[in-house]
């Protein structure tokens, strides 16, 4: 397998496009990430397209992504349309790479796109409840909400975490995302104002969750050569992993820290090198857990990060420095990509107000989809090394 | 890329399965895959499912493999849901096969599978309509009836092709569904009986149309190793190539002889090197096109193919030995690999009363998928040699 390098990445501002469609949404994003590469879009070998509820909430099954192209003008080459609940998007980068990887491509496109805001969201809300079994999950009523409040509960109990330090990570995100002009949500708040916003799911409020919204993000994917024609600091895949629930005993590893530890394998790195994340905090306090799952902590000591703004955007190991889910919002197929753009534009020094100092060269974007059998239906991580 | 075998191939009988949803379906395909190819199946690297409508039929929508794959037991490993409308089984055949060739599997599983019937004929119809852009042919209110009766139209007036001609290629399918026990229709007809039913559109009567069906296919990948150590005749996908529509010309090529051309040149082949072939039937008469623009015969002479008896099972060049989609039926997004299950058990000796002799060692199968800008959205072709 041969070096695979990001050319282009982009995405739209997330939010509430009630006259957009998909194609409309995702053409934005696709020619700037041709633009941002330099590519000749003729050049392109093969195009993945993630997207999660698009046949439940735009009516469009089956095959969106030729959909998508023809408005874009991308043809005649492979398109392949692909799912994995929130991690769509990334499913797609992950195919993507691995067609340039293995030499099967000299380009490859990656697209994520979303529509979740409709004339009815009730059916906006059933749409994303199909990321669980609907036969099993689904019929016992569980929701993503109910069950990160579970684990929040349990794992706050056992390590004392306070509802204050959750709070904090909300504080967090939408601080990042007022300083990012993609971000769905662009308005600071405070740990009191977060905590009095309205109860979701004990202890999780309104404002540590991610909002409804309509997004696109695209990424071009090339070798070596077309990376160095691109004229921007290369940004080398250094491993892209994806994995699946796997009916966990009590102590077993989740599927997230079993994916990671591939990853970080594969990279050849250790988690201690990791110098900005972008994670899947579809609700913020769940950031907690990820530190811990991924790493980046010591069981426990989530809580000594936020503590200590470690994972502020200018703190030792910046975090969601785009606001994360939490504030740039979560146009479920649109997200993976969206998180890996983070990454590259601050290796790049391209993240505005938001920078981190020195730009990174190693970061990683962790991103989840789904539940089934009590476990996340679909994890990727991707390791980035900028050159 | 290395070379890689079909190691274990399997489909249920299509037909209407009220009371089954879609993981119960694929479940036998699987394991009878499994078994076939005497693999462990913990040993599975990657899994690929390629279903069309389920989202919109069944409700389950954005991760349909995990759950189908969660009641067969197999987990923990990557699993990516791909759609690309009636070439969906395809498409995952040909991402399982790019995933053992590039070595990054040993091992890789594809699934099609498809549930058409539901409590309400109307729902299965419109599902089937997405397999156009809503926006743009699905507004102007072409269906595929009427694309392909338009096509044969102008083909027979060019060629002087009769409709008894075209109904030949309806007896000849039907014939051989009636051997196959796979198949949904098991029943032979008369020329005139085709002819003298039901119109659907002019030329199209009923019986040279494919019906409403359930069912699901399941297909396993891997090296020369696991070829060798399986006890069968080893089968090597020599090319499988995938693409898509592209704004034709009036005398362009079509997408389906680009691929086409794309797939016989992978191989190292003409086309007059296959010695069967599975065809993408959806309406029986669309073969005699498919002979022409597959290179399987000179424009205009597809009707003496059907007139020597040439594609008939024991013809020299037997195609659609299955009874194709008009007699074994079209579960869309099980269609493509169970194309490729015949072409293997003709190849291994396994096709009982409708078993070519000798046994082929050169065979092909095309999948069709969609219609956008008045082209077939997604055209996937696969060679197979029997070593």
């Amino acid at each position: 397998m041969r070096d695979t390098y990001i050319l282009g990445i982009s995405m739209n501002r997330f939010g509430k496009y009630p006259d957009s469609s998909m194609p409309e949404l995702s053409y934005g994003p696709i020619w700037e990430a041709i633009r941002d590469s330099k590519i000749d879009p003729h050049d392109i070998d093969i195009s993945f397209v993630g997207n999660a509820y698009g046949g439940l909430i735009t009516g469009q099954e089956s095959m969106r992504g030729q959909t998508i192209l023809r408005e874009a003008g991308i043809f005649m080459k492979p398109i392949i349309n692909v799912e994995n609940a929130c991690a769509s998007g990334s499913t797609a980068f992950y195919l993507a790479h691995q067609a340039v990887a293995s030499g099967q491509a000299k380009l490859a496109l990656a697209v994520g796109v979303e529509k979740l805001f409709c004339d009815n969201t009730g059916k906006s809300l059933q749409a994303l409840s199909t990321s669980s079994d609907l036969e099993i999950e689904g019929k016992m009523g569980i929701v993503f909400a109910g069950i990160y409040a579970m684990r929040l509960r349990t794992h706050a109990a056992k390590y004392g975490i306070t509802t204050e330090q959750m709070a904090m990570v909300a504080v967090k995100n939408h601080d990042h995302g007022a300083l990012n002009q993609h971000a769905q949500h662009r308005k600071r708040f405070t740990m009191e104002e977060v905590l009095a916003s309205r109860s979701i799911v004990d202890p999780i409020t309104l404002l540590m969750t991610c909002p409804l919204g309509d997004g696109a993000s695209a990424c071009l994917i090339g070798d070596a050569e077309s990376a160095r024609q691109m004229g921007k600091r290369p940004v080398r895949i250094s491993s892209t992993v994806l994995g699946s629930f796997g009916y966990s005993w009590h102590d077993s590893e989740s599927v997230t820290t079993r994916v990671a530890k591939q990853a970080y394998h594969e990279a050849g790195i250790a988690p201690g090198d990791i110098q900005i994340a972008e994670l899947h905090d579809a609700v913020a306090p769940i950031e907690l857990f990820l530190y811990e799952e991924l790493g980046l902590c010591e069981p426990g000591k989530s809580k000594d990060l936020i503590d200590n703004r470690d994972v502020w955007f200018d703190g030792r190991l910046p975090i969601n420095t785009s606001g994360g889910l939490t504030a740039k919002g979560h146009p479920a197929g649109a997200t993976g990509i969206a998180q890996l753009a983070e990454v590259v534009w601050q290796m790049r020094g391209e993240a505005g107000e938001r920078q981190v100092h020195p730009y990174p060269d190693i970061g990683m974007a962790e991103n989840g989809g789904g539940n089934v059998a009590g476990e996340t239906a679909a994890v990727a991580m991707h390791v980035l090394i900028a050159e």
